[in-house]
């Protein structure tokens, strides 16, 4: 699906290189007081998927404490599943509760004196959206029917942030640090062998050559070329901190710092 | 505990009585459509005890098409028992679910090109908030850290309208069309004979002489001063649209017009 | 899919014809208290796509008064969309979710008097067990886990009642009253013309043609023979009650009772 | 409330103490696996607090394969703040809540093998059901209704294990551990200062001079006659496996062993 992927580092001034680390928080899995100290975008569940609001609010102030600038982390309503699974929910409903969860999370972040800076789909959402027509439509629509232009953050490639660029809705490209890619762009799905990565080491090389050159190793030994504006931390995978702690020092010692746009 | 309540004309002009009258509309029950031409002031139910993101749009967008206004309709977390059971839900908790309600409806109402104009709990902790410190002060604190100043609906001489005066948040005072008062102020509980008020013109003559007089005859035929500059109506009663067009019908013909502030 | 359904038809004793009548009841809409005079099963929300626990007994409760059966209309949990959303649920998590919906109902029924007398999935899943095989699999599973055999109402031809055949799970076939049937045996879709008849004088017929020739005409005019043991009556459309009284009248004037075998 | 309270020790024979221990399992939190190579009772949420059906059947799985008993942990319906506050559920409902739990329960558990062998209302159904007449009948309600006289799990003294008596529903009193008693026999309630025993030897101690000699010395040193077939555990309390494995240890050198009756 993707060949070329054109690298435009994100720079704060000529002779700094800069990434956005994003990972999910506030889900109740995984040390988010750690994470907090490593990432410069928080996720935030927003009630669909997990999360209740006074949760919602204590990991917005735990953000804003922190400095690390939050997102809406819109779901599929199915707290059962954890979002994990695909919905058919028709592209209306989709819009409406997309539009919900985005205000619902505003108002307890600026009750932590903070805004919500992005919208990234979860889970099963995540993953429709980058084929399925209808889904990726509703996305757009509702951050278009929000009114506020949310950057969308998600897949290189995907057909909903094609779809955000022609709605003149800006989107957020990211990377994953620790998922093998097929040579045409796609991630290597997690039921085949190999498509996570557990060697901190080799994660973290990664995602300096993804940021200083532009490029990431597909499994076959392809070299892609990826613009990547954010790369995405597992917060609750075995060793995630220790990981996430091996990518800053890398990330550090090659001169690139962690920042959100 | 009210014994004598100053009413306070809401007026348009030096020589136009005005009165705004609300009803809870979107519950799927009883007949949005005739009330939203009788009603200035629509209460819209935000998810937790009744409504999804689609309905609640629906809802919002006849209400923009009505030109009536919209209110938050806030509830305890409680879907089974559509919001109508005392729960002890800690203020935190308490408060961190009012922003996140008012929040989300707020993001549909602006999708459907209005603004929530204000707070109106609902069922059981419209109830509770009479008397309860620690749930009225959440509520206030939630509409202080919204950050608004949406004006607080309820009742007269309940707690929570004597602290939002105390915080400076505005409130709307609000009177029953079909409720019996005892002498002291409150409302005859719907658990005793003659709480609830069946002839459409006796509902309509309270509602007129409430705006004009400034007074409700209670149940022992004690004559309330009262102040209110809204009433509400109840839209899912047998007879209740006939009910809100005889009490449309008599306020204009006392030559008292039908708007919110 | 389902060319020659050989009809084999229920009866009490020699020289009677038997249909049963089944509708969905205590979701909240239409007119149970009539339909419970009509049909001979109620399919029963188990509160996956709505009903508290004490709607549900009082379902069970009118259809025990009313001597009618109760099926369990088992679900995806999806409250919000009432059921009628695909969802892509893993087989072992959803052959739980039933085995849970079926157990939960079945207490309701017996402290109302009566058993659980069949398994009828709900909305998405209704339709997603006729082709979907690691679905239909689940809900096989689910009613063998749960270990009384209870007999599985569907669709003929659907890929869940072949799997019950297999698997020694007995099965009760219906067929819809006012639904287009393609000269394949599948019903015409909803969202194409002519999908639902509307004429009670017709529907009637085909209902009455159904159970004493074992015959249902498609759209295109081929005469299908068909198997039913169960005839599916909507409970919620506008003349719901209406066309089922039609039926009731038709049948009796063929000289067809109305029962549950 | 409670002054004395005679202890009957459980025995399997003349010469073998015997007393069961208890801990909530399958909530997501603390070390099921450990847990249940101690306790001889397992307390199994069943949706309402926690839970999805798929994590009751893992737990029933687990306990059923450890020999351990399972008993329902029925819950107000309030996930969000995980059955711990206070719900004005009248009694119809409430009982028809409760019936439904202890069905779906049951099912899940048949399915892994086992049978729910007792009911155990969770957090606060727990201590409202103490003093809560409307709320404790209905629990009473709730087992005679679903016809299997379960026994109810509980606070001696409590109001809802006097309406079982006198219901002729079996009861299963029980002590706890790490928790400090008034000299009236009421738990010293958390938010009170000493509330919770943290130090392992003397909770192990506790248990077993309340099992040999049937006494709990009181907060202020007084001697209270308890009787008590089982001990309820914490597990997920910081130590909760180590206090467990203690008081394991404890009662093994005591000569007294764990099992359910």
């Amino acid at each position: 699906m993707i060949t070329r992927l054109v690298l435009v580092h994100s720079s704060r001034c000529s002779d700094e290189l800069v990434v956005d680390l994003n990972a999910d928080l506030g889900e109740g899995v995984g040390d988010d007081e750690a994470m907090l100290t490593i990432v410069s975008s928080a996720n935030v569940a927003c009630g669909f998927h997990a999360g209740s609001p006074a949760e919602l609010l204590a990991t917005c102030r735990a953000a804003a404490a922190a400095g690390v600038r939050v997102g809406a982390q819109v779901s599929y309503p199915d707290r059962e599943g954890f979002g994990r699974r695909f919905m058919d929910v028709g592209p209306d409903r989709l819009a409406a509760d997309i539009v919900y969860q985005i205000g619902a999370l505003e108002a307890i972040a600026r009750s932590a004196g903070i805004e919500v800076a992005y919208v990234k789909p979860h889970g099963a959402l995540y993953n429709s959206i980058v084929w399925h027509e209808d889904q990726a439509k509703a996305v757009i629509e509702a951050i278009r029917a929000h009114g506020r232009a949310l950057p969308l953050m998600g897949l290189p490639g995907s057909l909903a942030l094609q779809l955000a660029g022609d709605a003149g809705i800006p989107v957020i490209v990211e990377a994953f640090a620790d998922r093998s890619y097929h040579a045409d762009g796609t991630l290597v799905p997690r039921t085949e062998p190999c498509s996570v990565l557990t060697d901190g080491e080799v994660i973290s090389r990664r995602v300096v050559d993804l940021v200083k050159d532009g490029t990431i190793t597909a499994i076959d030994g392809t070299v892609l070329e990826v613009r990547a504006e954010s790369v995405c931390l597992h917060g609750d995978t075995p060793g995630a901190v220790e990981h996430a702690l091996a990518i800053r020092d890398s990330l550090k010692g090659a001169g690139i710092a962690i920042a959100a746009r």
